[in-house]
């Protein structure tokens, strides 16, 4: 099926401002409670939030297999399980609606009171209803940064590091969409010379700059998705702040890994962008030595060049940004992830979501969490407002970006924020 | 609110089998699909099916305050979510309904057509649909076993294990209802002297006996759960079979712990055992020293006392019993584990489950996994039929039981098993 949405050429009757993340090309999905309290699946073009539960109602979708409530629901995970046939339709016929000289929607103004809200006057929530969600670990300079920190500066990288796409099981409760605050967590730290455990608010609270994609359901129990069918199932992609409390994670990772150093909170973008709109950006990765089993070698161009940044933005203050990175430093593709982790029959349903790990780069300012740009506190980060961050502070804001751009043509993810509130009193 | 459904002395109109695990003072809950193919949630007394929906539709709850299809549903997460007051009225009625002397059902051949099933009839499912699954580390002779075995027989427990409840998060879509075969998983294991990982079905399949709790919502994101309330949150316990790949394990789990080795499934016997039922059998867990820190501090009487029973059948052969244990072995209890879970403000929502790790006692044949049962290979189990173990074989069915047994009164959760079946041809 061709992605006639993608055609850089195409012009839509809404204003977007110059440099949007989202011109009529990008067409990401989400869920947003409207001005009338209803929740709906919709998309955004310019700064315009559409809503898809009525463009459906009022039969915009016509010859499309779709169920009459589909896009009437709190998550996209119905619409993601609907498969990548159903999305690449749904995609063209919303840029087709929007097109430039289309004027069926344009000019029926009762239609477009329904459908058209402003971004101010919409409410985002979490795109999806996360069944599992994993984290990768795939970067390879985050993780030889890591092990230099953490453990041995001689032997950063472990011996199963350049064999496997390492990964874990994260919390889903936890996942909030961008603009909820987050409560510093408290917990048990490293013992003193008393032998006896920390315990308080965290002091080493920390962003990590990480995507990650919402899958389809890929594959029965018992079953794996072999590597050259892994893409078919990712829907697409979010920015992904996989906040940490390093000194609750110093303490309690041995030997089953982190746990409550991560899970009191991870924040995405509430747009998913689909693979089909970063088609454009695809990319090769770092080259890969040793060469990876069979069941993970695949063709180039898995990666895709998409710029990322993080900064901070003291309560009051100017935003500093503090990292520069790129998702195509990942060493491991999405595809390898997805296939690795089915390898073993391990099922993955519609709405799942793999995080890709920090992504860091090969330079000190495309690092990205604060362990890594401050060396562990070793070299803080001088904020635009003179004050010094050795990792984030109460009533900081910590905001990513994400973005990708080649010849005129720029799709991004807009923000994924979240501020930093004092712990709860004990 | 009084637990009348525990008195040892009420005795129900329907047959119960001598020994049974089900007796009136039992009533588990569960969802099953009915003969004629209707999902519905109901509770078990002796080897009867007893449709809750139904009961629910012919009016036998009236007075408690239910939405009307409550019971018709395909997991019983909205059950739960309303909460222990309503369990236990809801219980106490079902005890009432089938109390010997109360004719009012028993009479009414109609009605009973309805509601009771045998258990041939029905098709026991998952009884929750889990957000989150966690799994524990909790048994101190378990751990220090896997200590001696994968690290330093010296310093076989870390630091951490006696101040922490050591928990990770585990895989909800790969947990299935006993009866489900389960494939063997194939994956990377430990290089060979060239240096190249290893790759094919696992040859060192074992099993973990385990006990699951299923929570109902705990507490919102950014709060926590003191040790005080814990047990409010807590539902029931059911089986729990944690499936283990030792080779693929061992490669991959350092440094964020395990993943492939585990998450290809995980087998919960279908009755889930209210905390309410158990209560008889409370007891005292192992003298935690050093003491904990405050917030894990809690009285006495905090574990349960629950015979727990591995054994093995081959395929057309006899079942060995290979392992007892006991549930009370727990060093860190449920209570414990989810206060610690939600200390730094992580959310537990209702149907979540969190494992207990393996639980192995201190004698030799107490222990809860092959890996500790045959010292990882050096010592074979004999079976019945002569033939030896290390670990599972194809074609073997691992199966679990448990149950609680004091003053005449034996409370159980009936079987939690699973057959091994060959990996699929790569």
């Amino acid at each position: 099926m061709p992605l006639t949405a993608n055609d850089p050429k195409r012009k839509t009757w809404l204003d977007v401002p110059a440099n949007s993340d989202f011109p009529i090309q990008n067409i990401p999905f989400g869920v947003f409670l409207t001005r009338d309290d209803i929740i709906t699946i919709g998309t955004r073009i310019g700064d315009y939030a559409i809503d898809l539960g009525a463009l459906h109602q009022l039969g915009y979708f016509k010859g499309i297999d779709l169920t009459d409530d589909i896009f009437l629901q709190d998550s996209l995970n119905d619409f993601i399980a609907d498969g990548r046939k159903t999305w690449r339709l749904v995609r063209n016929r919303i840029s087709d609606i929007f097109l430039e000289g289309n004027d069926e929607l344009k000019n029926n103004k009762e239609h477009c009171n329904h459908i058209l809200f402003t971004m101010e006057e919409v409410e985002m929530q979490l795109p999806v209803d996360v069944g599992d969600y994993t984290d990768f670990y795939a970067s390879k300079e985050h993780a030889t940064n890591v092990g230099s920190l953490f453990r041995d500066p001689e032997n950063a990288l472990l011996p199963n590091w350049l064999r496997i796409p390492i990964g874990y099981h994260g919390r889903s409760s936890s996942i909030v969409p961008s603009g909820t605050p987050i409560r510093r967590p408290i917990g048990q730290t490293m013992p003193g010379d008393d032998g006896v455990p920390g315990f308080g608010p965290s002091q080493l609270l920390d962003f990590e700059l990480e995507m990650a994609f919402i899958t389809t359901d890929s594959n029965p129990l018992g079953k794996r998705v072999p590597i050259g069918e892994a893409e078919d199932y990712i829907f697409g992609l979010v920015l992904f702040n996989d906040w940490s409390a390093r000194d609750i994670q110093a303490w309690e990772y041995v030997p089953l890994g982190p746990f409550l150093g991560k899970n009191f909170a991870s924040t995405i973008s509430p747009w998913i962008v689909t693979l089909d709109a970063l088609e454009p950006f695809r990319t090769d990765g770092p080259k890969q030595d040793p060469e990876p089993l069979p069941y993970l070698q695949h063709g180039k161009n898995k990666n895709f060049d998409i710029k990322l940044q993080a900064g901070i933005k003291p309560s009051g203050g100017e935003e500093t940004i503090v990292a520069n990175s790129n998702f195509k430093y990942m060493y491991w593709s999405m595809a390898q992830q997805l296939t690795h982790h089915t390898v073993n029959g391990c099922n993955v349903r519609s709405g799942d979501m793999m995080g890709s790990g920090t992504i860091s780069g090969p330079t000190k300012d495309s690092f990205g969490s604060m362990l890594e740009l401050t060396w562990r506190g070793q070299n803080p980060i001088k904020l635009k407002d003179g004050s010094e961050r050795k990792f984030i502070n109460d009533g900081d804001t910590v905001i990513m970006r994400g973005y990708c751009e080649k010849d005129g043509l720029r799709i991004g993810f807009g923000k994924c924020s979240g501020k930093v509130l004092p712990a709860r009193p004990f």
